[in-house]
């Protein structure tokens, strides 16, 4: 049996889904999380000086999609073979190439330009890119609400934590994408996902 | 046995890892390579209206790594078990973190402008991350040249072709990461990826 030590901030971030993973699969692991002003001691420790990081039986892994596709791989939550795993894959990428559009917008400080930008994203990149996976969900979903395959996988979870940080942007982004909103009441309901989400530390990222 | 096609513009770009994963595993496959004024006409029979794609038996998958990934499982070049898995997508990742920082910098058209994004890309992004791929492929590497587990991997070849195009960038890049001319120096021996290298289209991306 591996053990799983997580490395993260006291955030959700880019470590969530990596714990959703863990709640899905109801894997005990350690949640360390490092304060702002306990960081800097601890920076040289990871192998490439930020975090997540996932030590594994002794082994530092960076990169919190890698780490995220191995959790999910060891637990059965990737796919069930090269095929679903690359839709999930792909699922995970759309994701990731929405976030992407949304950190300069997130993290830029002049207000004029900000609001120049959170309006291009809201009236563009948003929309397109939440279209994209809404037929990513029709196209591999077998009809299902799941992303791939009638099952639960970490494209699901992906998609639900960051489709939460989308919706706390603009509440009312999915309104009209029916089968991303069936997807995130399908997560919401799986009971081990309830009671994580439940009991999760509240944090504003 | 399956059968691949490739859609992509006439280019490296992002299509050019899943061309040298066919080429090592000496796989046939159909390279699809629209010019552009044909582009309009076959967008819409993308899932996500971009390329590449790869149609594998009658399913069309989007998003070049999800894609090079999947083609790297097929072909036992996406490392041996999960854990290996796990470093080959890190140092892909990494590898990413990299080429996004550098996007900007390539597409800004105002001259006053590109010459700063260029500056600070040299002396702080490159830098830096290069010496995170050097640090990867000394703890992953078992002192051998290729990233993981002494063979040859997806990891190898997506470095192999993003670190040549920033060799275009600043032909000294690689000067002081040893490890790195190492790893390339060993990929371009590979008997298929040397023939295929020698025969590739010549294209500016
Ligand atoms: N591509 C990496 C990025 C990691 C990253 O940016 N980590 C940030 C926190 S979200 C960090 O460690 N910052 C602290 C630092 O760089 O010192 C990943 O997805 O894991
Ligand atoms: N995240 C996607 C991005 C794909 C992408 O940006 N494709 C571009 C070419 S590199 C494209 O198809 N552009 C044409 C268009 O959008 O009409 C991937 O990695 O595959």
């Amino acid at each position: 049996m591996s053990t799983y030590k997580l490395y993260y901030f006291s955030g959700r971030g880019r470590a969530e889904v990596s714990r959703l993973i863990f709640a899905a699969a109801g894997q005990k692991y350690e949640d360390i999380r490092y304060e702002r002003d306990q960081w800097p001691s601890h920076k040289s420790e990871m192998p490439l000086g930020q975090m997540p990081v996932l030590e594994v039986d002794g082994t530092k892994l960076p990169q919190s999609l890698s780490i995220a596709r191995f959790l999910a791989k060891q637990f059965q939550l990737a796919g069930k073979d090269n095929l679903e795993q690359a839709k999930v894959d792909a699922v995970v990428d759309t994701t990731s190439d929405l976030v992407s559009k949304y950190m300069p917008v997130h993290f830029e400080q002049d207000p004029k330009k900000k609001e120049e930008l959170i309006l291009k994203f809201l009236t563009e990149e948003l929309p397109k890119h939440l279209q994209n996976l809404e037929t990513l969900g029709k196209l591999y979903g077998n009809g299902g609400p799941f992303f791939v395959g009638n099952h639960l996988t970490w494209a699901d979870l992906f998609f639900y934590e960051m489709g939460g940080n989308m919706l706390q942007v603009d509440a009312n982004c999915l309104d009209n994408l029916p089968w991303l909103k069936k997807n995130r009441t399908e997560v919401e309901k799986q009971p081990k996902i309830a009671e994580y989400l439940k009991n999760r530390p509240q944090t504003q990222f």
